[in-house]
């Protein structure tokens, strides 16, 4: 196909089709003249794995990069290639240097994952955003015990399973790692939402005065 | 006590305590000299409530105002209080106007939440973005089913039973309050993060080919 029907087919502009092949993101077509070459379907799907990490991802070329040579390598296993494109979402937490009440928090997330029995990488940016928001709630002297934590972690695990269920059933290690950057960021409002309205129906069972209205 | 004790019993500087009680959040105190005013725990509590609407909420003073003025008023039940507060932390969509698929995934929120049965707000600012994750799910070409979508409600549910249980045992309103904006906020990059570490979790047992490493 052309590039103007490769744009059509997976909602790309074609300025940007350009813009991806000069920065080595999509691999060339076959060139039929001297200003025009064909596209095939495996140009379709890395476009939207590309589209799926820039949109739902907003992440960087240099990390799209980084997570294309991943699935590109065929030495390295599904696992390591989710792992790259996981870690590349963040969440992004600055880390303060020689604060002893953040040390403090790191240190708890890690016991607490211990316990749970999760195998989760050491440098699994997950690990940052959890101590920076236990250091939150101690801050404001809101309890966050780990049986607090426990019922969060409970919750997040049958999500996860049911998630990564949908990865593997995806074909290809393109269409997988697209279906993985999807779930994670795009169900993640989903969830936020969904636990808001949860809260507000909670609130009216429990604290509505005049059950009528 | 004086303004410094109140500054440091709260974690609130004295500076942004003169100007809460310039902007009338905080009632003043009872003035002892031309200078000075003593301040009791009514005080405390309130500024306590404040700092989690400022600092956890990222709230505006038009809301935190709103808010007080509910948490105030005798006459407006717990729910309805809650409500306030609720709404007041979003999350804040920009609806587009006039657009048929925007409209097309509202109906389904409301359609989908219908079915479950939960007594939300027509102007709950979540099903605007429930809507919008919605939207965005199906634009990439994600599956959104009911089913699919269920599972996190069913996710979110307990959450918000342990949720709404805390603020049930909080003491007096503004504590209540305090409580309910502070779990909402706060314990919301948790879910996130332990979601994602739970990713990982399952990653590795499905996909990590070597089980010893």
């Amino acid at each position: 196909m052309r590039i103007s029907q490769l744009s059509q087919r997976t909602g790309v502009p074609t300025a940007t089709i350009k813009y991806y092949l000069r920065e080595g993101l999509l691999p060339p077509g076959r060139p039929t003249a001297a200003t025009q070459a064909q596209y095939d379907e495996t140009h379709v799907r890395r476009l939207r794995l590309i589209r799926a990490l820039a949109e739902a991802g907003h992440l960087s070329l240099a990390a799209i990069q980084r997570i294309l040579r991943a699935v590109d390598d065929e030495a390295t296993d599904a696992h390591r290639t989710l792992g790259t494109a996981h870690h590349a979402l963040g969440p992004h937490v600055e880390v303060p240097a020689d604060d002893r009440e953040w040390l403090a928090a790191r240190a708890d997330v890690d016991a607490f994952l211990d316990d749970l029995g999760w195998r989760v990488s050491a440098h699994a940016p997950a690990r940052d955003g959890l101590a920076q928001a236990v250091l939150a709630l101690r801050r404001l002297g809101v309890d966050s015990s780990w049986e607090d934590l426990r019922r969060y972690a409970d919750a997040a695990r049958p999500l996860a399973e049911h998630e990564l269920a949908r990865v593997a059933r995806a074909e290809g290690r393109e269409e997988m790692i697209r279906v993985a950057v999807a779930s994670s960021v795009l169900y993640e409002p989903v969830l936020l939402a969904l636990r808001r309205l949860a809260q507000e129906h909670e609130s009216a069972l429990r604290f509505r005065e005049n059950s009528t209205t």
